[in-house]
């Protein structure tokens, strides 16, 4: 695996132990299995950014960084992994990372298989290299992720959604990941009690403004560079921030019909991207993603000072700008 | 969860057991999650035989049955359980356990995401309370039931598929929970060292003999009790032992051209149904099945004398010449 991914560059010693996390990535999940050779061979490739082990990594700086830091940043990365298979599997989402989705390359079926292998391995990674309880969170932290995923699925095409439940799907399906990479990354390395507690806090808000930022860039990234199809989201009947945002300034209502379709041609997902974009439902998701880019900055702030704190905050600035 | 399965009758101490293993299992995938507690009600109602559960708690009884094994047995039925309604999935079988199968409910999607919560709660429970150990082995036994359907789908429609593929195959699908049940039962419970392996081979040729009958099933089975739909696997491009064995005395070489084909109507598949019996590839594999019975009977009639002993002999007889 030749991993070097750009988001990195200027944190050498993250992409530095980055390397060695695909390393371990590439060795755990070696099989004979051509169709999982395959199937697996463009995922870990430094197609993504290895955000969460970058940050379960930096987090672990604040303490004594160990070998099993390594284990449980491949674990995270992979679980994440799995769960964006199945996902594609479940949004029928062509493209993932710039490249044809699992599903779109081996079909469905093989695509929940190569999830289940992934999600097979990464808890073999965490039982066989860390200790009990990162089983256990990592465990949780699933059985949460699809839990959600299905209160998400059964959501589809309500456009009654409230903020408060758009925020707790989005804590539940996303954040939480990026609230653990912090969590036990500081945890297992000993790190100070009033510290692990700041960058777990950090990570959440860091986590709540990506995935924000995710879901504005399906209404308003540039197809050029964005490595996923534009208005997937609503083709899927999927509410986000957005059009929460739009919906509650449109005044004609106009928004609410549209989205109370059962199901959407094509003419009609365009529509609602451009009735969003009008209301400007774009800017106020902004906001609330800036909201929490600047709760995790003061969190940031407070932290004991030195190269970990100034890459997270550089980070959490740097993710409320991406494009990508 | 009213759960009397019949199996167990003559088996009170075990369908006691089994009880506790249900209201586990009950208990730890509990969700307020609306679909979740829908989609798993069906699923543990005594719908199951839970043979892998029996097996594990009977094996435990060779030593000293602790609160664990109960949790192992619960862990054990829900990874079962996991495989099983993600095998529906990708297999497209409409019944399970004779009621529609979780995705012919619910959709594909939201059989994915219940199937990866059942897995997790599985991990999470093996992870909670029971040695590291076993969670590496719960995982290490995922992977490799995992990378086995893999290739179990990309032999589909590969007539000349060799006697040796098939019963490493099945092993690997299959017979491996069996003698996990039985070695992990014994080891945990600190049976005697040449007892655990004796049960570990038990359970390994029991599951053989299972999963035998299982594809002998689905050519020769009685719709009325059986409680999924007869030729499925054929349908599906599924080589098993029956077709395997029919193949090899088929002179004409009229089954192995029918097989070939890269789909099947349904005249197809009945045609290849009655030239399998009628070239004796049920009788043949059913020859198969009872060669591994007696080896489990052989490893049982040298197990230490009692209660437990006289189940796995009543059970690995049984199961041989079940109907359903």
């Amino acid at each position: 695996m030749n991993h070097e991914p750009s988001f990195w560059t200027d944190f050498p010693e993250t992409a530095g132990d980055l390397k060695k996390v695909s390393a371990i990535i590439e060795e755990t999940c070696a099989s004979q299995n051509p169709v999982v050779k395959e199937g697996l061979s463009g995922l870990f490739d430094g197609n993504g950014k290895l955000l969460r082990p970058g940050l379960l990594l930096i987090a672990a700086g604040f303490g004594r960084k160990q070998e099993k830091h390594y284990k449980l940043a491949a674990c995270l990365e992979m679980l994440h992994t799995a769960t964006l298979i199945h996902d594609d599997v479940i949004d029928d989402s062509p493209l993932r990372r710039g490249l044809p989705a699992v599903h779109a390359r081996f079909g469905k079926q093989d695509a929940v298989l190569i999830g289940d292998y992934l999600l097979s391995k990464c808890f073999l990674l965490a039982a066989e290299y860390t200790s009990p309880q990162n089983a256990v969170y990592l465990a949780r932290l699933m059985s949460r992720m699809c839990a959600m995923e299905i209160e998400q699925h059964a959501s589809r095409f309500v456009s009654d959604l409230g903020l408060r439940r758009y925020l707790r799907k989005i804590m539940g399906k996303s954040a939480i990941l990026f609230t653990l990479a912090c969590h036990v990354g500081a945890d297992e390395a000993k790190a100070a009690r009033q510290t692990t507690e700041r960058l777990r806090r950090a990570g959440y808000n860091i986590g709540m403004a990506f995935q924000i930022i995710d879901d504005i860039l399906d209404y308003a990234g540039d197809p050029s560079t964005l490595r996923k199809p534009l208005g997937n989201d609503i083709k899927e009947g999927l509410v986000t921030l957005p059009l929460i945002a739009a919906v509650s300034r449109d005044e004609t209502g106009g928004l609410k019909a549209l989205f109370s379709k059962p199901s959407f041609t094509v003419e009609d997902g365009n529509e609602i991207m451009s009735l969003v974009k009008a209301s400007k439902g774009v800017d106020v998701a902004y906001s609330f993603a800036e909201v929490y880019t600047n709760r995790a900055l003061r969190e940031i702030s407070l932290l004991p000072k030195g190269q970990g704190q100034r890459a997270l905050e550089k980070i959490a600035k740097r993710l409320l700008i991406r494009d990508t």
